[in-house]
């Protein structure tokens, strides 16, 4: 149960600045645009809320408004920001870090902006990695490449060392773009500032292709990555109505939710079967997976299945392939593979024949540039992010929820995660899209 | 000011049937995806709603979920349903079609749609269109496809003529995919068969490129437009900056609302200025657009300008084209030649030198396929559709409104308008990803 | 040595009817566009040919010119053609199978053309495929798709049953798609049908992904597929970038002829080593691709290996995974996950930081649709196959050859094959473009 | 009638260095690459050609080959070389701009090049442009963006001023890019250098988005030009189709020559007419354009009308907006918009319905990036560049014709022009793909 305490954001102090919004705006002072400290969104929009809420109003859970203040705590033009991002790839991060130099130097005269390079290890001076200066010269066309023209890496390093690399470099501002664990040692890095009192903002732009972060809505390259992985989806069904009895199965990102699996397999509309970590199933049996797939193959003459990657665990539970990646991950046993095997020696059983595809878009989803609605999200993010740390908040991500950009305290995005619902309208869409079966167990 | 009652949607009666969800599921019994008639959600989702209403808790504003129901008005299996497509192309028709032919034969075991071509003119006997049947495998493919497989038209025909159609073919559903006008003859027809005592329901799906409907959200197709205009945008960059002292304008839909021009800005990221119906600016003058081009490109070599259809008509007023298309929309005078041409008349009164290209995607942005987010929204939409419609509602239209579908009256999204707000965080990270000043009258 | 001998084209007979193109261009007479029997084009276009030629001139080889002849020996409007598609996918099938039904209509007034389904297993009525009717309006839209409408299937069937199922539907030409082992098939099935007398024409569109046949330039679709392994290409620089030592490994198609991984790699500019089947290499010693791989990441951060699918057979021998698929082709061992191994245990070896990340486009490059430049090559030559089917050719394939359509005696193009040449140009601006050693051995 | 002589490239001197292949292999000398002198390519590839010359073997016109060679006139590592981008932007300028930087460095040890900006202005002092350096990490990801970053421009400047700008920067070689005019231009820059005795090479690399340059095959950047002008074809397919009578008209590039048109409507395959300057047609009249659109759209419901901008001149002579622009190239009279008012005037005329739509894919074709066919050739044709300019060679351009790069002296390519012949079979093939009538007069 998350509670309206759980939703307010940290902030270094009393603003001591006036925006210099007007100046921008070339003589005209104007504070049309400004948000209002008590612009906050309900957490909850359904009539529930109002007619059957249990707690007070005055303690009923909403989120904080994003978008830029009328008073800052950083000095417009001196203020000094680093960005760094951690993790695996995925669309969009290059249009971020464009986003926060531009709307720094344009919104606040802050013309420059220091890169640390491959993640946390370009914090540790072990690593012998020196961070780079970002201008609007040295950005101006990166949002058309994919990947992070910083560098990225998996793992935390000593939040002391890390603070020290900020000091040393004079950082009022640090960026942090990455995942759930990089959030985690983003909120280490601002607690260790806390603990010497130091000035320096932390405020994240949460990262994550499997789109698996709670309260935020759809996360940034979400979108872009399931477009891509759908063209795989469209790609395997062209090879298995080509074939004689073919059956094609891809396999997508989404180690514990099944997102990506979900929207690639809408989008293709092509999908005979979809399979996520969230909904379990059997193989044999009257009601498995493979009697389902022979009625359909007998049908139509093919099938498609998409497997996400963390979908099936408990059946591959005696592949027991176990152990843990730098982040802590946990390595999957795979499920398509298994799949795969387990049709092949089905028909192989029954003397019937089939042709069997696999497809596995792998990075290559994670790799290419954003897609253009991608680009927009990326842009305003951190742009909101860019707003609310000048305002000197901290220990923050920033989110688009339901339409609306809000500041979220990093405990509240990493003490939980995000997974589809076997009980949601989403899955609904899938069950009806595919036509396979409500329940495979 | 919407109130609670504007937002009831009609029913044609008790619903009188199960729903053929189970049977779906091949024998088990289940109703965890059915949506409860009391599943509401607010209008205002900010804490305003909560502290400082001025309705009572019963009469405050929202939506009726979407969704399927337990319980039909319509029967399973022998319903009749019809679909027209209305108005100009927009990415995504197709993917409507389709879909909703599919959600009728997999959910409610409905085989066969009626597709009326051409738009009303397809109900009206006196243009000898005749309609085709759409079955799942007619519509296997062709989401894959720019435009509609049924033809479109602009314009209205005679309520009782169309009536009288529906009747003629046994018509319980009518679906109507189209713009606002579309709703309003929607409406029209709804009023001719209520008031005849009739039993079918209209349903509509809303198709605005302009993304320009009220309450409901972006409109299909609108991320799939906007792409394709940030094409040009993009182009448009490459020559302006190719050339010495360049200058590219490109123009893009947009009668009355700004957000292609805004939304695809903000995808190319290589605007320098955005020009929207709703935003009035100067051309001449200290801090007219003419002066703020010159300094741009005396700064930075180039400059591209975006200009909405609709922009710059009070300063077009002297050019008085005037009159009305078939459907009534007024014809505008273009804001794009007569930028083009003040610009270079400005230049050439200086004798400097200026490269002028001109860009204009057209028709392009909206015959294109839907991409693969339209695509996925698509197929949701018209599911969310098909739910309403054989539940018995009528004289209403889906959308989603901030992630979640809802059904909503036809009158209460065709007595208002949607725009871009000069106010609000939209036109404020234009400004920003722009620099562009926040006002040039 | 080819000789003219072998590049003489077969015919059932002398022509027997006149063209009907002049009826196509309404009642204007004309013959300009008919290729005159004595267009021949020189197999070899150096001046070695002229100069130091040891044929004499009357038997010097040429090709004989593809495209529409004055007089046919098939009769206009009453003739029957069908179509068949073997082997492997490859984009553009769908676009040859239109252009052949619109070329037959157009041309010379065939309305509708067999397709045989799943390869020659649609020939034998023991399979159960039943053959399709193919029409302008049933292929209307099928370019726009990837794979191919009549399915396809690997092997052979007897060529008695084959012939039999010709004569019982009553077929005067067929047109076979596929590659080497069908156009094998196709020269049995014309000794077949010359063995019984039967005047059925046999005319080949040879079908290769990895564009390995002889004299006919370049095959359909292999631009559109190594454009589609390109992207892989581009996404393993973007992730091997943003890695700490990042090396990617990227596999392409290619068993015998290591095109597509040459093209793909010039088409993406950003491979760092290309192996291919034809060019042999050491991995170990001071000269072998793991010495050079570690200069090279240590020099720029990262490098991308691209794999052809045959390469390293020798080095790989030791795997003997061996065995034959249906076709009778050589399953061979996997040369990109093998040099992914080596690479790894190098650096473990060497305790030092490698970032592997492997990429397989898989069947993803051959599922896509034709390009445009495909699109127009794959309807120039569907056009030149039906020109030489009415004119009676047979047991010949059609091809372009430096920009000229051609017609080649199927025999010329499946007794030999076609490879990068190691002293080539090609591969010359391979090594130049890697920068890799011009030998590792 | 092109003679040996005609086609004799010129050098500054012999050859006086060894090449650094050998180096560049690591330690193993090799010759195997270098292109002889004597490898000469046939002009004529007919059997004409050997069976009924007319001139004796020692004069027959033959090509030069392209390639490497073992000696060279520039010493290797100390040579300085310079490019310029001239004239319309075209796909690929910044493909051949990164591999010459590319082949200059990796194969000769030259680090850098100097880039002139904006085209021959950038070569004029008076223009205040200054020349910025390129190396292999300032061209790294150019080829992924349109457009050209050294910028360009139309016109000539004096040539004894730019010459005196070569010496002064110490430029050894001179790279254009450009079309014709500016090929011209670079024979007089050739001359002037000739006059005064120095040792500069210049080399061309031939561009022209209409493909209209003699004897070198098809320019680079074209297919990507056709393949981008292909997608209107197919967006006004469907809009024609969608609407009552749709007629659309689509405008392509091609003032003199109708390549764009021609491959753009074979590619989509969905054009009814193709207008191109080559070919002339009466609109009027029993077999005039307005005739046989109107039984087409009588008959399919639709049509589409793609028109390259140099059509219908003749018919458009009344018009007579004539001029010149800065390179003196004609304005031409649009004869789309004619096509397009003429039509309208027919149908209301007769009082008949027609929905006409207009695209114009304008700039947007020549702005984009190349496409990966197109990458590869600009990569190879940059190469061939350099390996001619270091062999000494000047006054030349290089191509690649029916698929072996030359090197061909630049008279013999700006003396004539190249046109799609009418009694040729690529203008065969797309009366064949529209169907439309074989003449319209």
């Amino acid at each position: 149960m998350v509670t309206l305490a759980d939703l307010q954001v940290k902030t270094l102090g009393a603003p001591r600045f006036d925006s210099p919004l007007a100046s921008y705006v070339e003589g005209r002072a104007t504070n049309q645009y400004y948000v209002a400290e008590s612009d906050r969104i309900l957490m909850d929009d359904t009539v529930e809320l109002v007619q059957g809420r249990e707690v007070p109003w005055e303690e009923i859970a909403t989120f904080e408004a994003g978008g830029p203040r009328a008073r800052l705590y950083f000095p417009p033009r001196s203020t000094r920001a680093a960005i760094v991002t951690c993790g695996g790839l995925c669309p969009g991060l290059n249009n971020v870090i464009r986003a926060v130099v531009r709307a720094l130097d344009d919104h606040y005269g802050v013309p420059e902006v220091l890169g640390f390079r491959n993640g946390y290890a370009g914090l540790d001076p072990a690593s012998g990695l020196t961070p780079v200066v970002l201008t609007r010269d040295t950005v101006a066309d990166i949002h058309e490449r994919g990947g992070t023209v910083l560098g990225s890496s998996r793992g935390a390093r000593d939040p002391g060392v890390m603070v020290d690399t900020l000091v040393r470099h004079g950082i009022d501002i640090l960026f942090v773009v990455g995942g759930d664990g990089s959030m985690r040692g983003a909120h280490v890095i601002h607690e260790e500032i806390e603990r010497r009192g130091l000035e320096i903002a932390v405020v994240g732009v949460p990262k994550t292709i499997d789109n698996d972060i709670p309260h935020i809505g759809q996360s940034f390259g979400f979108q872009t990555a399931f477009a891509k992985a759908a063209e795989s989806i469209t790609a395997a069904k062209v090879e298995a109505q080509g074939a004689l009895n073919g059956v094609a199965v891809v396999k997508t990102m989404g180690r514990h939710a099944g997102f990506i699996a979900c929207y690639a397999a809408l989008a293709a509309q092509t999908a005979s079967f979809v399979l996520i970590p969230e909904v379990p199933f059997a193989m044999g049996g009257p009601n498995g997976l493979l009697a389902h797939l022979r009625r359909r193959v007998s049908d139509r003459g093919y099938a498609v299945i998409v497997v996400a990657e963390g979908a099936a665990q408990e059946l591959l539970a005696e592949a027991g392939e176990g152990g843990t990646d730098a982040s802590g991950n946990a390595v999957l046993a795979d499920p398509a593979r298994y799949v795969l095997e387990r049709i092949r020696a089905d028909y192989a059983a029954r003397d019937e024949v089939v042709t069997l595809r696999y497809f596995d878009p792998g990075y290559t989803i994670r790799s290419v540039p954003a897609d253009p609605a991608d680009a927009v999200y990326c842009a305003r993010l951190a742009q909101t992010a860019v707003h609310a740390a000048m305002s000197g908040r901290t220990d923050m991500v920033v989110g688009r929820r339901r339409h609306r950009f809000v500041n979220v305290p990093i405990p509240a995005v990493t003490q939980r995660s995000h997974n589809v619902s076997p009980d949601g309208d989403l899955w609904l869409s899938v069950l009806e899209s595919t036509a396979q079966p409500l329940s495979m167990t």
